[in-house]
């Protein structure tokens, strides 16, 4: 806190970052919807679910232009120290990976029309999966940030490898359909981008909670980060080869 | 320019802004350096150009951390107002940007070291033009950064589309050879995750572009964004349906 600012100017500036706070959770909130929508309009073939979530990544870009607007206003009349400065910094931070995080939801749901004019042949079970568990993560870290709560950040930071592997089962698995009859191919190709996506979406849940951790202790996080996506490097064979 | 500042101390603030620039393009160089060597490695079947790409990121991440110590020390001490305030809260969102295109350059490599497994019926002159458009764009921007231009960021945020526009057909092309030939499903699937590693990376150098312009003017790049990449609404239709 700006400790060394008179009572009154301590307790507006606390206002201000309240306000910054309560922002980053609006927009965090907002993604998170957005991603909940695009995986139910790609699970339940619901086009009118992807439709809403289009329709609202302006708001979330809107939001991530309002708070680099209030964090130079802040920098300039506020010249913040110490953990009020690391939390202005890591709010840039933040928006940025929620914004990425709303692009991937929008790409997603785009996908999820393609799919509708598709009939699958298998069940999304694994897809199911792993869009529960970012779901998840991304809610736990947008607490994580409304509550100012590092152990909850290191709790997302550590279980983005679980996410990682069902990706990887998933990507093996949704190549061997595309080799069982091409006409699998195209929706499993958008599927394996769907998955990526949701992939993506935990990577930049995890980039959030390091930057959470960042802004309350002042220190990076320790350890190497779980790094989990080996599909990369996944080589699958077709029978007649 | 602080010009409420002593005569010396602006001299030494505008060596740490120098700095800072410094620090911004030899990042930029770097990712630079490491999409080349990823697009070489893929069209190449170059294996050793492809570790090399994985060894030299936590260099990018390294850099990265550095401008960030050294712009939470420039608002803590400076307390830099308008243009300067704008370019260090920019080099924040700019630094992000390049950390991800060189996470996309290590991912374009390491699936090369897959396809390096695979002989290909068909020949990559789609991709081959797609890298060296998106490397120009990247080379394009770095300059734009080190030399505050921004007219050049302008002239890359324009060029974005026609990038999308080659995405598009590579994706369906490589559908096409998948439907083939089951034997094509695993190389095409990693070479659409690179031609779309590389519309990505494109991506980020049109944030950059637009990060490039406000730090100069102070206001956002003005009309829409181009918006090119159609492939998540391609349906492609396998011959027996």
């Amino acid at each position: 806190m700006a400790s060394d600012s008179t009572g009154h100017i301590v307790k507006s500036f606390e206002q201000e970052l309240n306000r910054l706070r309560a922002l980053l959770t609006e927009m965090g909130g907002l993604v998170e919807s957005e991603v909940a929508l695009a995986c139910q309009a790609v699970l339940q073939r619901d086009v009118d679910l992807a439709a809403r979530v289009v329709e609202s990544d302006p708001k979330v870009d809107a939001i991530e232009h309002e708070v680099e607007q209030f964090v130079i206003r802040l920098l300039a009349l506020r010249q913040p120290m110490a953990q009020d400065l690391r939390l202005i910094v890591a709010s840039l931070k933040m928006t940025g990976d929620l914004e990425r995080i709303g692009d991937y939801a929008a790409n997603v749901a785009k996908r999820s029309l393609v799919l509708e004019q598709f009939s699958l042949p298998f069940s999304l079970t694994g897809l199911a999966h792993m869009s529960r568990l970012v779901q998840e993560h991304l809610k736990m870290v947008i607490d994580a940030i409304g509550e100012n709560d590092a152990d909850k950040a290191v709790e997302v930071w550590r279980s983005d490898e679980s996410v990682d592997e069902i990706y990887n089962a998933l990507f093996r698995e949704l190549i061997t359909y595309m080799m069982e009859d091409p006409r699998n191919i195209t929706p499993c190709t958008h599927l394996l981008f769907i998955a990526k996506n949701l992939e993506r979406i935990g990577d930049h849940a995890t980039n959030v909670a390091e930057t959470v951790y960042y802004a309350v202790k002042g220190e990076p996080l320790q350890g190497i980060r779980p790094k989990g996506d080996a599909s990369p490097y996944a080589v699958v064979r077709a029978a007649r080869e």
